[in-house]
């Protein structure tokens, strides 16, 4: 049967057997050996990875790999990047290479306020009777979740900033309880949840006993309680500048005029063109997501955020901006809120996100914020370097071939020749079958590997 | 050093052992170990991986589990997903069983048109010029690019439309060709991009040699040709609909009717307010992009295009949209454009990914729109079902103790309690940890598992 009921209590085994039976029935017997291929050999490991998310059969891999040279606020770090898109990790890698030869990259937060929301519903006819309401039971509501900050204040953390808004317009009796949140090192989703649950919790509460308060009035409904990813507060800003004339090294010979005066153009469409902004803010976040993926944060999450404050004002524009200034220098700079944590959740559950925190030198949440944001960076610099000059093909594909050749399982001779082949020509499946089959002596079907 | 050159040219084992010593002094041999040990056991088979990126050192797992019983236009599918964040399969697999028992999912493609741009600059004074040169030039332009598209023409696919339009708000000169698509079972980047090229290419040669263009009018200076993923036309539709009374099956055993106010009411904030509707949106991407990962689909782009649209008309609102209709129905739809492929890129490459599209039943790029919209519209249905209900943190914290627990390494029988213990309290890295210290009989710290 393909319905099923119970499924998550099954065991691995059961799971893995009957998707195989009902859903593989070409080769179920594959399909079991090659999810326990890709099982870790450690099954303490094994047993980390299945219990954080639910009906678990296998790992999904996606290479880890690193962009060097990445130079923020005079300290040098290896990124570690995890994407499967090709030339993601090499564009990072090269435009940080870039920048290092021109005075690194600056990155500074804004602030790290994170916001959260409780909606509710209060039907009284007068809304200056609410609004005093709030204002008495204001401190009420804050001492009541201590038990839930208390750890987070030790840290220099907790609730920032608690307001009532009249959210009438969405709906007539609607309204808001905004709260402001300081969450050092951590993401701080749980944190806030909780504290924004115990929030509704005592408004109802209070609002039960408020004097003030007659029949309907002092039902307050609750329609929810959590969290905002839309944090525009919890941003960071990272920049490169040098003198125009410093610019240099364009395949193609490009002048250094030319390139800074097409760059600045290019990124004035995307901020003025919202269907170049979508594919302009897609290759900032190829290389944000990668490191929020390697370093165990939530990478829809930052998308959210992203491209809702993408679009504040009204249009979908550029997050990164662009200028020649007056004394003659490019200046290329991201502005993007960014909610990450370098404690708890995953950061602290996958080895690899672990490691990768590490690596980074065990960075605080802010400066983990500047890390991503460079990145971020170097990664849209390096894609408008490549539309500018030769064309986005030209890189692309050469990477593209790499991934062509060893789905053909090219050998390293052949991969070497084939490379050599199409580094003036069109790379496509067909193209490098074609050159593979004339190689190998035939006119038969290249087969794939494996 | 932590500069480095020539990086990407060393072997693998060259870059671990930099990373090692240079980012990981505390202790080198162990990010040599465990990197080795999150390797595939199959030496070609990790080549694949290591070919899909750039600097790649190892594969970072990311759990890969199934929603069962998610059914769309009567077609059961047990749905691969690929996410690191706890509860989101539960939450898609508990919203397609409660759907499953009312109707089903049903899900409609819209069209599956693409676009994409060449940016140019022509600085001749009289625009109906460059409009009488574009009429005359477009057939040869299309013409010119057969050999790259005669390919996708057998199957069914090719160039749906070009255009010339006026980007002069933008900047005094700049121009762009518009250019739609149909890539048919391929996401169709490539494809895109190669034909875009070649159009400026076309265009720019056109241009020089038109009789009626004088001095710099035959000068086209192509500033870039890329692909959009701003697709608002390569767009879904997924909605579940039932009679209001039929709703039950609550926590807390709220009724059917309070239920769909409710959820209605918290959509409607969605759509009203930004804070809340990133935080919405994400949470339909949660469901959204776990399948993207699991077929070998690129996240980012489907991000960038789906938030994009969000903010369509001005103010960044929600994806979904609820109504109790005049039959008395609850109706729940989402609403975004998709832009997949299950041919090509890493659908093919990934073994996994390729595996996935195996469970699917090898769907059509449409069939897979369809499918992954409607995981999109149950992991929503299912958040806001929680937040109208228990609240979020109820099941989320349920799913978070799990993950806890195996962070400390707590045995069988101690998961098994520690479930029953928090079923009414509020789980936290510190309760849970005071809660297995009381466990085994000490007021000492609980470690760290690994």
């Amino acid at each position: 049967m393909k319905r099923i009921s119970g499924f998550s209590k099954m065991s691995k085994a059961e799971k893995v057997a009957w998707l195989a039976k009902y859903f593989a029935t070409a080769n179920p017997v594959d399909v079991v050996r090659e999810f326990a291929s890709f099982a870790h050999a450690n099954v303490e490991t094994q047993k980390v990875f299945d219990g954080i998310s639910e009906n678990t059969l296998t790992n999904f891999y996606l290479p880890y790999g690193v962009a060097p040279n990445v130079t923020v606020n005079d300290r040098v770090y290896a990124v570690p990047m995890v994407i499967e898109e090709s030339s993601v990790v090499a564009a990072a890698a090269a435009g940080a290479k870039f920048w290092s030869e021109r005075g690194g990259i600056r990155a500074e937060v804004v602030s790290t306020v994170k916001e959260g929301q409780v909606h509710f519903r209060w039907e009284g006819t007068e809304p200056e009777k609410l609004e005093r309401f709030f204002d008495a039971v204001k401190s009420s509501l804050l001492e009541g979740v201590t038990h839930l900050t208390e750890n987070m204040a030790k840290r220099g953390g907790g609730i920032v900033d608690l307001a009532l808004l009249d959210a009438g317009d969405i709906e007539p009796g609607l309204w808001q309880l905004k709260a402001q949140f300081e969450t050092c090192n951590a993401m701080g989703a749980n944190f806030i949840n909780s504290v924004l649950e115990e929030f509704a919790r005592l408004l109802q509460q209070e609002a039960k006993a408020w004097p003030e308060f007659k029949g309907r009035e002092r039902e307050v409904e609750v329609i929810m309680a959590i969290l905002s990813n839309y944090t525009p507060q919890c941003r960071v800003k990272a920049w490169v500048e040098c003198p125009v004339e410093d610019l240099g090294g364009f395949k193609g010979g490009m002048s250094a005029r030319t390139f800074a005066r097409r760059f600045v153009t290019a990124i004035k469409i995307a901020e003025g063109d919202p269907y170049r902004a979508a594919t302009h803010n897609k290759g900032i976040f190829n290389g944000i997501d990668a490191v929020i993926l390697a370093t165990g944060n939530d990478f829809r999450a930052i998308e959210a955020c992203g491209h809702a404050y993408a679009s504040r004002n009204g249009q979908y524009g550029s997050l990164s901006h662009a200028e020649i200034t007056e004394d003659d220098r490019l200046r290329f700079t991201l502005d993007l809120p960014l909610a990450v944590g370098t404690v708890g959740g995953l950061t602290t559950l996958h080895p690899l996100a672990k490691r990768s925190l590490e690596i980074l030198g065990h960075p605080s949440a802010t400066e983990l914020m500047e890390i991503i944001a460079a990145t971020g960076l170097m990664q849209n610099f390096s894609a408008i370097r490549s539309l500018v000059t030769t064309g986005i093909q030209y890189g692309h594909m050469r990477m593209h071939l790499t991934n062509i050749l060893n789905h053909f399982g090219a050998t390293d001779t052949e991969a070497e020749k084939a490379l050599a082949f199409f580094a003036d020509k069109t790379v496509s499946f067909r193209s490098v079958r074609e050159y593979l089959g004339q190689l190998r002596g035939g006119e038969g079907e290249v087969e794939v590997a494996r």
